[in-house]
């Protein structure tokens, strides 16, 4: 077991997935978890922090991902067209494991209060990164925070047509913003 | 103590923000809270479900007033035009001990994980409640979450503004949300 596992992560999150499947969430233990993998608790623990994170994991390099993409877009453009590049620079991790594994995830979540407390604060977290990444490029704070949150709107969006037909996740991500930036220049006030 | 306390409410907020402040919020137990308050902690739990929720009660309140406002915004009104009823709608809720306390809470809930995700969790929550009202008027899905995220982004600037300079919470809101719409209707996406 102390050899380099290369699908350690991924027969974690299917043991977990199978496991709370079968017996609940709360029921199961990471102990459990390890087993089913044919792991070790110790390898468990080099990937996922605690038992919720194997819901949750990757969000670290999602951040850096989020970051790079704004980063990575000209100067000259604008802050939506920088969320863009955000919401491009995470299709890569969108993989058929993932759009497999993410029904089961979803269900998960949603049946327990601190997952999905946990899961609106990983939102949170992304539109908290993808805020300063626009401020540090001169973005005014309110133009950065309507971007973002139109881009959280997207990116909800996109994955929910993802998990649903398949498809280039960079393309469906693309298209939804770009909807949504319809619907919000049509918007009207109150009188 | 078993009489009507017409203040309890207050009265266990203040108490427990001096205590989070004294020795912080993990060494904080309910009983203490109650008697730093003169109060029970029967009392206590007659207006808070447990430790936390001093910090975020009131919510059911929030979301009966945002969906009421929502409701109370003639039909002919687009989506924004009831999201700015739903903001409007909860100003009475803004009282000058609400901002006295203001930036003690933010500071207890910033140091505090779990905290931080409660928090996150209710600003979901007010969302998507805002969003089924918007949809039983017949706002398109694509719209109402528009209109909605927007509106959040709007109140969470007019909380910040008020927290700082109090005046009406309905007018410091109606303006927010203006400048927000403004803000978004001029993103341009990319080429």
């Amino acid at each position: 077991m102390g050899r380099w596992e290369p699908d350690a992560r991924d027969r974690l999150v299917r043991a977990a997935l199978d496991l709370f499947d079968e017996q609940g969430y709360e029921n199961t233990a990471v102990a459990q978890i390890a087993e089913r993998a044919g792991l070790t608790k110790s390898t468990y623990f080099r990937h996922f922090r605690d038992k919720r994170e194997v819901l949750f994991g990757g969000q670290d390099e999602l951040v850096e991902l989020l970051v790079a993409g704004i980063a990575g877009t000209p100067e000259s453009a604008g802050p939506l067209a920088a969320v863009e590049g955000a919401l491009v620079a995470i299709a890569v991790t969108f993989t058929e494991e993932r759009r497999a594994n993410g029904p089961r995830r979803l269900a998960v979540i949603a049946a327990n209060d601190e997952l999905r407390e946990r899961d609106a604060m990983k939102m949170a977290g992304f539109s908290s990164v993808m805020q300063e990444a626009l401020r540090r490029r001169g973005v005014p704070e309110l133009d950065a925070a309507v971007a973002v949150e139109l881009g959280v709107v997207a990116l909800r969006v996109a994955y929910g047509r993802w998990l649903e037909a398949g498809g280039d996740f960079a393309e469906v991500a693309r298209r939804a913003l770009d909807e949504v930036r319809i619907v919000a220049a049509a918007l009207e006030g109150a009188e």
